[in-house]
């Protein structure tokens, strides 16, 4: 049982750190690099990369909206055209800092804000896909199970992983719960690790009302910028070893390389 | 004999033009197309190298500090490994907006402060011809002729060429005399294209002081933000004609393409 | 009758121009000034105070949401308290510019997608009156009349003046005809003067249907980046004249100045 | 003895902090506050902005170069007519943030390149020192001892206060030591106190050569984004206390309020 871990990496920008991408960066197997729009610049961008390729860490795209105020995490009404040529920039800057070191990008995946507009509105998706697909007609998308970027990136035929979110209570729907709610957000690192080996060995979580919920984890997200992240990268992975399952990369994971 | 006549374009952003883009491209045969540092963003690089693409020009990166406020005009302290990195990132977004288009980076060019300052120093020099070279071993630059921009990228064993900047007067030095000065720009539309047939044919021109300054004329540069730069545009296709040369992109002139 | 002639000016950012301010300002009573946010930056900000200056215009601030590369024309999902802050910044920067030339900041609108959103939201509508209220608890407000921003802005005891927009099509119901329509805006000169001229001294205007719709007219809004702005200007001017309207700053028209 | 001890706060962006402001302020009589040029923005502004109201901490503009990813760290060749405006833009943005919190703006200082550049180039002290007279013929100005802005700011006429700033080696000549140095930079913090403690006693500090050096220390300023740096606060405030002085705002060291 192969089973990625992975997290959304370089969000600092300049002098500004936000993370501790050092010490995470052992604990995962992908990362999901943030290109220069919604958090990142290139020096930020070369040197997370470089912690990719010391750690052999996959090295994903984490494209946002052109806010750094805002983190990337308010709603914009950008054009579809806008938002592809957004897209396909970012992945283009990442791809040239990462190919000067001899590293591929190997996924794709949606920040804040566009992550939650890309999962509802199918013109977003689109607008990403299409993107994706411009760079690399073989993109992998990494997604939120079910949402619209899944189902439209798979519709285009291209690969897409969906992330199981160590921390995150889950509606018995299968999205997650609210932030608003207290109780969104796992604090409980036994909890977290019990959930993953759960999730891994039998497909299946509570969902915040107590339901059975299927879900599958073939790739575990953790977030970086939460402020026990660290432990909580190390709780995820002493249970996918619990597990019996094996940290893997996304493109080992898909068979892309051995 | 093979001529290239080029400019600096998409160095509009957003709602923002600062050039007649649309009528010089008939007239030129490459572009320096700005990569959303000091001009330009996604949406205006994507549609300038449409632009190049339907006129069949040669699309080169044109680089620059990140200075929006300042159009890329003014000098900064940016480090070396700092300079190297947002112009890779420069690169590489051009790179997937004209990948998608189908279209080639063919060279890259410094604008503006930094063109001023790669031009003078060897060590920024050096940062933008790694930069270059890090995207692409055979990078072509476009440099003006004797600058440190121009020595070092020849000592890296890569192709530079000379843009020769019609409606500028020259030093006997072979500098351009300085913008403070009333004489630095020739406004004249006959004379510019009596230099630019002189240059062509003769490969010689009057420095501003009358002496006979020796050039080469394979690349002419027509600056876009100039009141008249059509005009000027127009007076530079003339004169290649009347010193019986062809019009030739840059990868033609370097023998890359036929 | 008095009527206040406004557009919006100071639109340009560093090199770039986007309307012909120096023209339009010897046609205008008041004028709304970028701020830096959508538009707008210091140097511009300085030298479109002081053409207000020069031609007797009042100066007000026209605050726009963070997003140079969408002009301010798109919606932004920015928290409340952040909005109030934001814009308490671009009226304290424009302030501290004017003060510096001994102009008084007379008024305040909002640009782009926040005048849309502010006409349409309460919420926005009262952060947007909250911060000018902080700047200035008699601040006026240059209103779409009818909107949220001028029923919260009277609601809390400040002055709004509404804007008749003197080249766009009004529904029967007193909204604009969306721009998607072919018929929004009304290029006809003619057409333009004789509306202005019926709005004054009748007070009504034919909705796009034909239906008699009242307006008030006490302020005409004049779009500076259109093609014809000056034109169009010079039609209102014309307009306001054949009415028998003396044109009128307006703190002039509100009795604050003399 | 009256001494005040400064620091530089509110120099987060967005969703980034870069030092422990709420720390720092109970050890602190007087802030510089980021302007959201180099760093800070609207809403941390407004925070800062409450907590030096909280702290009865008077409140001053730490303006900067239009820079955040350098975080104003890098020279930038900006015309002096610009900068004037770049920095009124900054004090009135701050003003208008704090006048609606009942904070007045009590003084002034300049960040990073601009700090070392106004201390170099009587051209850029006399734009920083214009700006500042022009949004308050009284500023107070903040400055390293015997800076241009120092002297140009009292040929104006206008209060400056010299910063000694107590984790900082000195060369001889009374100039900092090059942070390229190892020693630049005095890290224990006994070391530190005791530095505090002589230089408010006496009047002198052993430079870095061990030549006694006299400075005044009629105001301490500490690094708020060193790792220490609520230690090293607490230290200068000890060290302070030890003196037998009185930790005391910049207004009141002045005399304007009591």
């Amino acid at each position: 049982m192969q089973i990625d871990i992975n997290a959304d990496l370089g969000e600092g920008f300049g002098a500004y750190r936000i993370a501790e991408d050092e010490a995470l960066f052992p604990l995962l197997t992908s990362a999901n690099v943030a290109c220069g729009f919604h958090a990142g610049d290139p020096t930020t961008m070369d040197r997370t990369i470089g912690l990719a390729k010391d750690h052999d860490v996959a090295l994903g795209a984490h494209v946002g909206y052109a806010d750094r105020q805002g983190f990337g995490r308010r709603r914009m009404e950008v054009a579809a055209a806008d938002l592809r040529n957004d897209i396909l920039y970012q992945l283009g800057a990442l791809f040239a800092l990462a190919a000067a070191r001899g590293v591929r990008v190997t996924h794709m995946s949606a920040h804040g804000a566009l992550g939650n507009v890309s999962a509802e509105s199918r013109a977003v998706a689109e607008a990403v896909v299409e993107a994706g697909r411009a760079f690399d007609p073989d993109m992998v998308f990494l997604v939120m199970g079910g949402s619209a970027l899944d189902l439209v990136a798979r519709e285009a035929g291209n690969q897409t992983i969906s992330n199981f979110i160590a921390d995150r209570a889950y509606e018995a729907s299968g999205l997650l719960v609210s932030r608003a709610r207290p109780d969104a957000v796992i604090k409980d690192l036994a909890k977290v690790k019990a959930r993953v080996v759960r999730a891994a060995r039998e497909g299946v979580i509570d969902a915040v009302d107590g339901t059975p919920l299927k879900v599958t984890a073939r790739s575990v997200l953790v977030h970086s910028d939460t402020a026990n992240a660290v432990a909580i990268a190390q709780a995820v992975h002493a249970a996918v070893a619990e597990a019996g399952g094996t940290p893997t990369s996304l493109p080992k994971l898909l068979g892309q390389i051995q």
